[in-house]
């Protein structure tokens, strides 16, 4: 089975190249590649198909050429990966399945528009950041509060007075599960200049990451707020790297670095 | 720049292929390339050279066609590897570099044999375990006592009565620093049957890890001391799999598992 390595800001993937669908891809495979000592290690893969011969997608062949079939470490399906689709984006114009420019790419939820820029940053359309209220978090014994934002998944993204770099995210943060039943990603942060910040976040089920493309949104959605504006171009630090975010009336944007790093046969 | 990708009970590396040493390999290159979220992750690199053409051995050359020349995640190199160099026979047998059977690797430790097994397992002969005191340790709260041993590297191997599966080691154990003032290896372990063992490790300089060849070559030792024991064969589980430590009068071996996972070239 062929394989590319990637990652944008320290989130990487297998990519899996079968333009005609004829892999299977049980959830078994799927973990054993992730597995990062026994299997290629990545935070999920990209199985690049041909959208019109995805019938879970088919209806966007219109749109996108191609079809972003997302899986998690546990070879569960996903919808969307706004970190997943930059790669996903650099993978189809380094090998000449796309061109360079915007482009649309199928995904269980919905088309999403990405763009490369001449920069090698790739950007992607993330859609409108949800605000639903207040609600707190401790971590490390200390209690902070933030906003609470609906990605497509939820966030609690906490402006904070103490440094981020010094706190300690190896356990879980407490919530409260009335206001999470399912969980929440957790962005801790500070502001660190004119519209830029530094964020850690603690992923759901991941524990901490070295970026989270949705959260990098909720950050700069955080931000703004406390600037009073809903508008503008924000950069976020995250460990991996730098994520860019712009916020517009109707949508948000994340753009960042996009690379591939190898490519070669698996030996199953 | 071609590689290979192996693993042996969970200890993974990257396998470079140079038979004629004309590879640079300066330590960012190796640090980029065991980087687990932007380069291809791994435990460490084997650099796989012509014994004769590489200045540091060339003396080995009579017994040995290949030398491991093994560097560090941070690209420093490194004498021995007890897990790397079962996955190099591995390597060298599964691409048709040696023949299958027993062999010898040359390494900065000097010429190690290695076999093959029909199994599939490989073994390699780890030297004499010099055991040189007791010593204790703390695991989060609760002091444990063990056997001091030098494997080249230094161990504190401790027969516990806690489950080790319930200790926490997310922390660094603390350790006497006039008995180990380079760090400790320190490896808790349970008997779990007649000549077997259960067995985590906290590396010095990783943290816990999924295995640790003269780990358990350690743990095997301090298990036969607590038997009145001095030779034999000890299996010994670790959170990567199962190796197989024998014990003689003048020398320990280790088998297990090593196996070669993907293929390819790195994009530079």
């Amino acid at each position: 089975m062929r394989f590319v390595k990637g990652h944008g800001t320290e989130n990487d993937f297998v990519i899996l190249p079968d333009p005609d669908g004829e892999l299977e891809l049980p959830a078994t495979v799927v973990a054993a590649m992730c597995d990062r000592r026994a299997g290629l290690g990545a935070d999920g893969v990209l199985h690049v198909m041909r959208t019109k011969l995805s019938p879970e997608v088919a209806d966007q062949a219109g749109e996108a050429e191609w079809f972003m079939d997302y899986r998690n470490t546990d070879g569960g399906m996903a919808e969307m990966c706004g970190n997943g689709i930059r790669v996903f984006a650099r993978y189809l114009v380094d090998t000449g399945l796309a061109g360079a420019g915007e482009f649309g790419v199928a995904t269980r939820a919905g088309v999403k528009r990405v763009r490369l820029a001449e920069s090698g940053d790739v950007s992607v359309e993330m859609g409108r950041p949800r605000v639903l209220g207040r609600s707190h978090t401790t971590v490390a014994g200390r209690e902070y509060e933030g906003l609470h934002i609906d990605m497509g998944n939820p966030h609690l993204a906490c402006v904070i007075g103490d440094p981020v770099v010094q706190l300690d995210l190896s356990h879980q943060p407490a919530f409260d599960p009335e206001v999470f039943p399912g969980g929440v990603n957790i962005e801790l942060l500070n502001p660190v200049g004119p519209r830029r910040v530094v964020m850690r976040v603690f992923e759901r089920g991941s524990g901490e990451t070295r970026s989270c493309g949705t959260g990098a949104v909720a950050s700069a959605v955080a931000a703004a707020e406390l600037a009073g504006e809903t508008t503008g171009t924000w950069a976020v630090d995250v460990p991996g790297g730098t994520l860019t975010v712009t916020l517009d009336e109707h949508t948000s944007y994340l753009a960042g670095p996009a690379v591939l790093v190898a490519s070669g046969e698996l030996i199953l």
